[in-house]
């Protein structure tokens, strides 16, 4: 494993490991300081709140130093390419790129020109994947259902264009979990076939009666004030995590959401503060599941692999 | 204490300790590392040069490690509301926020829904109060006069929607000092009462006859152009510290300002610069105050409370 | 040598030390911690990918915190000047003040104003000059060649504004090459003697004939859009190093830039990734210059000047 892509590229074995090492972290009052003297540089094209933080968390709670890069202060502005930038990032021998990008393969671009000893973390490209994400959704519910096998997740939202979606669906698949419903308007939904296995409904009451998992998306204000899909508010009352829905729910069932969360479109800020909600959670498993990576990408050269929860540091 | 919200909830002692703890800072040839593994975010909604570095580098000289969030590169953009924003950066488990917004409040209302382990520093909200600001000009009049026994301060500017005016106003009194004069245009004094022992005046030179120290204010832009206001010369000869008034201010009047400078209509460069400017000294106990705000609220776990300055770190 | 402002300030001894210095920091394995305790400021008013990158990666590598500070979300928006920023950044007492800025001679002017243990570095100051992209230029020429004695050295593009251009001929001349020769269209060479001793051609193949070292500069957006000039097509033609040019250079040429690069432009892509390209290198010189800078400047106090490469830190 020389860099994270997507969920594709991961062994089972990878997957595995991702999950209890950050289950490990998750553990520590003390995180190790691994990653004295490396340089991580977050390479960002897109605005984000919480993935950026995340790994910057991630990064300095294990000893890292961080350079930020936002397209909109740099050379990007003067018209330089993706492909240009990260060659003069590279040249400046950063331990590792997180990159996020709008187009859809940018950062398996960059790991293809990347070279030995350099790790690209993919924090998103375009409508592709978000590997970390999905990992992160992964472990929250490994640790609140303790297995994944049986499992019924339905996934409501923009299922079509939401590279969130795509991750964790791919992650669920291969961890075992019963079924995957996608949820919501025709024309959010993926063509039919594109995920094979994958249940897709307009009808998010029906997919919810014997679920465990809703995983709620973002609806974006873009698509919102598509004039071929419906107004927010009735959106919200067929799709969203309604008070009233909220109150139907199975005995067993959480809500999960990647964030930024648009309330009173598709969550409810009673369904987000509920006790069954496991947002919050989320977003703490975010900064473990991004250690984990990290410590697997850039903790090379220490001996033993098997050995590093050890090692005093 | 464990937040920094604003003056009134700090008690007689908590400032006293905050004076004394910045002034030992002062003293140091090396700073102790007594932040090493805290980590905290400035959480800044609008721009901010001093207020911003100031905590940098306190953090950063006292060994923490800081991230910057600006609200525009953020998921601010795609319209996270601020309690999300501060829920998902609070579920990565930093050890403070500092916050600077423009709805007053705002702080407040973090601090409300802190858990137990997070401080929340205000660094200015709205028109309410800017704290740390209200302490390092404290620090700066002690170490001028040794005393603020007897001392008559002249605030002059907008006061009516300056946070730094009502922060530092409220130290200055419960400090012991023997008057506060805020004087400007009418529409920019407060209401009558809004401060109760606080004088209210249209006249500057009368204000300082006597005055000991004399704080100006920055006029904003947007209201130098409001119509029914003076233009910026005509309130540069009224209200300004122009070299004429300069060279009529009594044997022991010095100058302060919390910056951002307008030169010429605030204040006029002459008098910027002049031996009785404490400007620059403001800028440099800005950081040591806030270097003892931080240690106070993020050092709760050494022991003796008494003992930590001797700690070797 | 307090700072670094331009290349004229420099002597023979500190140009020699400097690029020796970058030399030794580019074959260590691990860079030594020379700057734990320090802090630096990148204080940019314009944007830029590579040099602040630059110099933070080489600051942070040496254990240095760094703050930055971009123009556009600052009190800059508040219309505070440079002086007073600089006033205000200075007052918190960091160790050096990396600078960029659209106005020539910023540098020198920050420089004339600050206190003794403060270090300003000149990262660009308009068209004037950019001290460290010409030390990383020399490096990367005297590891190529082994010498300067001899060297025809050939610099192409909007030679009139800029300065990288006028810094880096500047610094050539002083180490000796035989000539240098300033090639473009008419409107951006500098006016006739501007820099004595060197050649100025509207022919770059005629210049290239012989050439050991062609460096190539920028086109500007606003300048390829300015209509007296000729369009990027017909530049790429006469002054673009384009695959044809390639073909005809002497065995001997190296092609160089200090980018951001304008493909099919100034370069185009066959010549930007030929192996007689060492654009790439002069990136990761780049880092082993500001390192050389760095040291020299913030490193004064730490005993025989000789010995700092012994110290085990």
């Amino acid at each position: 494993m020389d860099h994270l892509i997507d969920i594709t590229s991961l062994s089972d074995e990878d997957i595995r490991q991702l999950l209890d090492d950050a289950e490990w972290f998750s553990q520590q009052s003390h995180i190790p300081r691994l990653l004295k003297r490396k340089v991580i540089v977050n390479l960002f094209y897109e605005p984000s709140t919480r993935t950026r933080l995340s790994f910057e968390m991630a990064a300095k709670r294990m000893g890292a130093e961080v350079i930020n890069f936002a397209a909109q202060s740099s050379s990007v502005v003067k018209g330089e390419s993706l492909i240009d930038t990260f060659l003069t990032v590279q040249a400046m021998q950063p331990d590792a790129i997180v990159i996020r990008h709008s187009k859809a393969g940018s950062a398996a671009l960059l790991a293809s020109q990347a070279k030995s000893g350099l790790a690209i973390i993919n924090a998103g490209d375009g409508t592709n994947e978000h590997p970390s994400q999905a990992l992160l959704d992964g472990l929250t519910i490994k640790q609140h259902f303790g297995r994944f096998e049986g499992l019924r997740v339905v996934i409501a939202g923009d299922t079509r264009h939401s590279r969130v979606a795509t991750s964790t669906l791919k992650l669920l698949s291969r961890l075992g979990v019963e079924s995957i419903r996608l949820c919501g308007p025709q024309q959010l939904l993926p063509a039919a076939g594109t995920f094979p296995g994958v249940e897709l409904s307009e009808d998010l009451d029906a997919a919810l009666h014997d679920a465990d998992v809703i995983i709620l998306l973002r609806i974006q204000a873009e698509r919102i004030n598509d004039s071929s899909l419906p107004a927010a508010a009735q959106y919200n009352q067929h799709w969203g995590m309604t008070i009233d829905r909220l109150g139907r729910l199975p005995r067993q069932t959480v809500i999960m959401h990647p964030g930024p969360m648009n309330r009173g479109v598709e969550i409810d800020s009673e369904a987000a503060e509920s006790s069954r909600s496991l947002i919050q959670r989320q977003v703490r498993n975010g900064v473990f599941i991004r250690m984990a990576v990290l410590r697997r990408l850039l903790c090379t050269d220490e001996g033993n692999e098997s050995d590093w929860r050890a090692a005093d540091l």
